[in-house]
Parts: structure tokens; C-alpha cells; sequence
């Protein structure tokens, strides 16, 4: 057994930013010849999140509406007064959907869907440095 | 240290079958003969969730309702123009309760509690073929 | 590689009671002597919640506000005719936001960002003892 920790580091731009990490991590993978396994995928921070969808423009705009409609970005948020900042929304939007996934592999590859991709979703309201850690837990 | 990497293949019935696999789950740790570690159980698709909760029909009820709520089946979503589909409502689903969900065991026993149950949710309109895949990571 | 399973036992004042654990993550972490690995943080029970978020009054505010506005502690829930009960909204939040959290760690260190806290969301309408497993997967 043999644990492998990569990061990938993004520049985003601010809200919203949704991107399609699901190649990079797939390359880490590979590169890291273990068969069989888990991948975590983790971002750092509490103004984004890891999710997963087909990644299509109609659904991304689906994605957008959504998150608009639970959590608006022009709402008031108590947040905002404490550091004089405008990305409380961001915060609860990253909450909701949650900072880390978790995706078996098996013979060197992830077992995700035909349509299921890894998306890094900014939330912030500026652009941001990004580090996302993949670490790998398997065998070779 | 040993992996173990087993499928739950399940047939469903369109949106919303909701399937209780706590049972399924649990029997693929008894025949591992794992006694510590995590399993990770991850549905494949884009269009499916793995979650808990006390699966009694009033529950069922309230959590299609809530759904329903927050992303009505009969909403407008950019995705169905997209394909020509009607299941931009099921990814949104999908999204947002999340593909997989992990699990620590101890002594052979899932430490779930007495109500939680880990739970297949079908958000596509139509009937699906669907895998499950259930990997354990652990010691004997 | 090694596993490390231990329990944090929290008494809980009823619903909202949104709690700070990552110090004592971090302790076990530490006590553990691992370096390199997963950290699973499981709470044992189907009304409260694993998160992340900047832990301070503000955004603790928006949380519950976000929650109420979702899930209202005052709406009518089939699930509270079944058992003649009133915590309904509880699993419902619980569900929402999913019992399971996992961080990688690297060095000895959990890689959360610098606001990013490991948060026990109590949800029931009661005062309840809760069980938080943690679960470390790594080498040393």
C-alpha cells in the first residue's frame, strides 16, 4: 500500500468559476502507477469547493441559477459586516457543496461516469491562487 | 493493510426511488473479514446520490418534497435544451447531495448509527441500470 | 501504513448548536505520530452534520439564517407524525450536508486553509451526547 499526495495549482477568476479538473487528476494517477485505490480531492480554503457534474455549458448555467436562487450573491450576509467584505455568499456556497470528494480507482482508472467530472468551483468574489491536493491511498 | 473493491449492481425505477443499501453495504464487510478501516461507497453516473438517513416513509416523503423544493422536477434548466433531455433537474440533484460518501468501521461494524442509513437516491426520470461501487480500505 | 480510529465525545445543546472541532482533530493527528494520510471525520447519528466554514459570529449567523431559509425549524414534516416527534428539519439539515468529512494530511498537518474549521453541526431539537469518530489511514 502506498499513499501518493500531488497538488494542482489554479488561478481562478472570481465568481463564478467552475473548471473541469477531472484531467489533471486522471494524470496524477497515472503518473502514480497505483492501481487500486481512492483518490481524495481536496481544496484548500472556505471560499470553494470540489463537486462533480456533467460538465456541458446548459447544466453549467443550471449550476449557476441554482446556487443564485439558494444562495444569492446580492443577499445581506452578517459575514460581510464582520470583515467589511462582500464574499459571505461565497463562504455558504462552499459550505453546502463541501471542500473534498472521494473517488475509487480500479486497474489505474476513476471510476467516474461517462459524464461525471471533477469541478473545481470557485465561489470568491476575486480571483484566487487555488491548491487542490490529490491524494491517492493504493496499491500498484 | 488491504484493499477490497466489490459492486452493488442495482436496477431502479425513475425519479424518485429512493434504495436503502445499508444491508448490501454491510454484508460486503462481513465477507471482506476487514476488521478496521473506511469504506468508501460511490455511485457511478451523474444522475444518482449517496446519502443517509432514517429510512421511514415520513422521511422519504419529506426529503422528495424538500427536493422538490429547491429544484422542482418541473422547472426550466438550460440542460434539457442542451440534449433534448428532461433531466437537467436530476444532475442538479445529483450534485448537490454528492456521488460518495465514506464510512469508518470498527470491529467488522459499520459505525453508523442506530437511524442512518446509507441510502442509493435515483433522481433520473427513467429507469436505470446502476453501480455502486463499495471499497473497503482496512486491517484484519 | 497504519490505522488510527479514535472517538470525540461531545455533549450538545440543542438545535443550532454549531461546534469547533478542529483543534481536537488536530490533537489526534498529533497523538497519532502519522504524517502522510487521510483524516475521516464521522459524526454517529442522523441528525447532525460534518462541515467546513470560517468559524466566526458572522458567518455562524448566515449558516443558521441559510438553513432556516432551506430547512425551517417551523415547517410541517411527515416525518414528525411518524414518530410523534419534532426534529424533522434536523435530519433533513443533516442530509443536506452529509455526516462524513475527508482531509488529507501531509507532514503531521491537517491541509485545511486558515479559515477553513472542522465544524459538528448539532441539528436535533435537543440536548444530545454525540459520538465523532476519527479515522486516520497513513504512514509515519
Amino acid at each position: 500500500m502506498k499513499i501518493v499526495t500531488e497538488k494542482i495549482k489554479l488561478k481562478t477568476t472570481g465568481n463564478p468559476d467552475l473548471i473541469n479538473i477531472t484531467e489533471k487528476v486522471s494524470e496524477i494517477l497515472t503518473r502514480s502507477q497505483l492501481k487500486n485505490g481512492i483518490a481524495t480531492v481536496f481544496v484548500v480554503g472556505s471560499t470553494a469547493a470540489i463537486t462533480t457534474f456533467e460538465f456541458e455549458p446548459g447544466l453549467i448555467k443550471d449550476v449557476q441559477d441554482l446556487l443564485e436562487k439558494l444562495i444569492s450573491e446580492k443577499g445581506s450576509y452578517a459575514h460581510d459586516l464582520t470583515w467589511n467584505d462582500a464574499n459571505g455568499f461565497s463562504h455558504l456556497r462552499a459550505m453546502l457543496l463541501g471542500p473534498s470528494l472521494v473517488v475509487p480507482f480500479e486497474e489505474g482508472r476513476l471510476l467516474l461516469g461517462t459524464w461525471q467530472q471533477v469541478v473545481l468551483a470557485e465561489f470568491d468574489c476575486r480571483s484566487r491562487s487555488r491548491t487542490i491536493v490529490v491524494q491517492l491511498i493504493g496499491i500498484s
